[in-house]
């Protein structure tokens, strides 16, 4: 059996259309955007086309998207600058967002003492409306950052109205949509969202690009300082063949978004049952066993198993060519557990092995049979 | 006549070796580095290889090799980081610093007061090592920042010798390398510098990698905040087909470093010669006409016309498919002109048109023929 990916929250395989623009232009579109010259233009063309691209496709202006090396850096330039440039004083959040989030909100509370609210959760992580309401109502001026799909339980937040809200107190708000673009739709027209960041390694595009949305007139400064590119947001010269990759991968999410979203989420659905039927007892962690209230993309499973058989559990699924993630890929380095599964698991949930699975259209039903064939292995033996 | 790229010094076409590297990599190697399973572990080798690559040729440790998104993020992070965290109150600069140095300074000079000085220079933008001298005498915590190899007349200073001096007032010295790692040999236990920013792009390699380089134990802590990525220094999943790409343009910089010197070195020669016998009262900008003090990888020609004239060289240039550059590329987007050349320059010289016209292996003697002889036949207009 070869290789089973079943990690793409953590990053997808990139799509072949994907890699052929970018190998395209980075053989034949070598100039720097910012030159005027031809070999600049015709660079600075297709930077600008991407942003079209995007643009129209989230109903907002071109002007508002600006590229960046990917979430995290995303995530970073709307937070830290809304504090240093807009007059932030506090900031609503969840203790189960990103890292991108959390620790870019922890740094400005330690070092320049802004103040932060983790707003209240439910048993399975959702957001308690009730609580943001009261938090909004704090004096100071407020910026909120929740994320639109959790990525390691896969709940969906109402978007529209959580901007709605914020609105209504006059507050700014922050989506971290790393996992929600290129897997959602979106019409910021009509969600009230001022600063969006995605990134194109979780929709098969690149590693190393991104974007922010920023609500026009902001008044946000850079975080990254230099020459005058993404209109004097964010400088450093552009990386173009990721751009073009961006586009390319973004193009090809929304144009097949149906099909590929019926055909994922009819993998998950499969694999809950599969799973339901195997292992009396198994539980879903969050929203994701919810195929309504959670991301067609991902289950993170809690299998029925002592907390001392679960701590092989990884290591036997690798041994198996079988790829998947205990929480987020980037606390994996970490020896700790899922930040997430902490907040919102009791004790003796705690203590079974949780595995997030998440999948794309490149997975089959075959692989899911594969899976469950192994677990079942691992759980009988 | 296909299009003659003469502005090498802005961006570099990308190495046929580096392309099939990078398109090899995405197509196969799209784990996650971050990921514990195998197609994470196979891109965290991929990453660590290149910063060792980096690290054996720099003489320095693999840790000390921090990946950025380019030679802006790196000067921004080692500036503005060491400002936040170092105890910084002092910077030292010089004014044709690029821009990615100039406008982090002025904004943490701005925003919380950082005294900024700025070194003399002489007439042909040579540091002024008395001033310096002087300068590092003033109380505070000190930061110099001078680049190696000028972007816009390609002084090249004696970075062995600043790293001595700062070293003796306990300074902290960051030297923006981007015009310089690729081109030159570098030894970092010998020249004493604290950081070091580097670009791919400038030799043959991809736009939106760089690293910055950060001698052991100095306390930064990261510009962006999220995962353990870059020893817990630069959280944000890692571009691998990037890196890659810059890992295969280095080994390849490197390893034809004297041969493809020599080479460009005699076109430069060439093309200095040419515009001498063309052109009397031609002068070269900075030390550039001076092939021991100045990078071999450009020449900033100040050509004998007038202003009126010069206004449409840079158009006629680009008509006859030439590219080059008024000054640094991340500038030319903006109507000013080169800030470089303002400093240095007295008024009869700034009056006159001046181009940087840089080099790489890529061209030949035929292509400076082409380039002399459209700039003869434009003079003689």
């Amino acid at each position: 059996m070869k290789p089973v990916y079943f990690d793409s929250a953590a990053t997808t395989k990139v799509r072949d259309e994907v890699i052929d623009a970018m190998t395209l232009c980075i053989k034949n579109e070598y100039g720097n955007a910012s030159s005027t010259h031809s070999f600049g233009r015709s660079s600075k063309v297709l930077i600008e086309q991407t942003r079209k691209t995007i643009a129209n496709e989230l109903q907002v202006s071109a002007g508002e998207i600006i590229f960046t090396s990917g979430g995290t850096e995303a995530d970073n330039l709307a937070i830290q600058c809304a504090v240093r440039d807009l007059g932030i004083s506090h900031i609503i959040t969840s203790k189960i967002e990103h890292h991108a989030v959390l620790h870019t909100i922890e740094q400005l509370n330690r070092t320049i003492n802004v103040k932060v609210s983790y707003v209240k959760l439910d048993k399975d992580g959702a957001v308690d409306f009730g609580d943001l309401e009261r938090l909004l109502q704090s004096p100071g001026k407020t910026l909120v950052s929740l994320m639109h799909v959790n990525n390691e339980i896969g709940n969906i937040l109402d978007v529209k109205r959580v901007g709605e809200l914020c609105h209504s107190y006059e507050a700014l708000f922050h989506c971290d949509a790393v996992q929600s673009i290129g897997h959602y739709k979106w019409d910021l027209q009509d969600v009230k969202v001022d600063f969006l960041a995605a990134s194109a390694h979780k929709f098969h595009g690149p590693k190393g690009i991104g974007f922010l949305f920023i609500r026009k007139h902001s008044g946000l400064k850079p975080l990254i300082f230099g020459g005058e590119q993404e209109r004097g947001i964010r400088a450093g010269t552009e990386s173009v063949h990721n751009i073009v990759g961006l586009e390319t991968a973004f193009k090809l999410s929304y144009g097949n978004l149906k099909s590929e979203r019926d055909y994922i989420l009819e993998l998950k659905q499969y694999f809950k049952n599969e799973l339901i039927k195997t292992f009396p007892g198994v539980a879903f962690n969050g929203l994701s066993g919810d195929l309504e209230k959670s991301t067609y993309t991902l289950l993170n499973v809690c299998l029925p198993l002592s907390k001392e058989k679960g701590l092989t559990l990884m290591f036997q699924l690798d041994l198996k060519g079988i790829a998947c993630s205990k929480g987020s890929a980037c606390q994996s380095g970490s020896t700790k557990g899922s930040h997430v599964l902490e907040e919102i698991l009791d004790d003796e949930y705690l203590n079974r092995p949780s595995i997030r699975f998440s999948f794309s259209k490149y997975n089959t039903k075959s692989e899911v049979d594969y899976l469950v064939s192994v677990l079942k292995e691992f759980v009988g033996s």
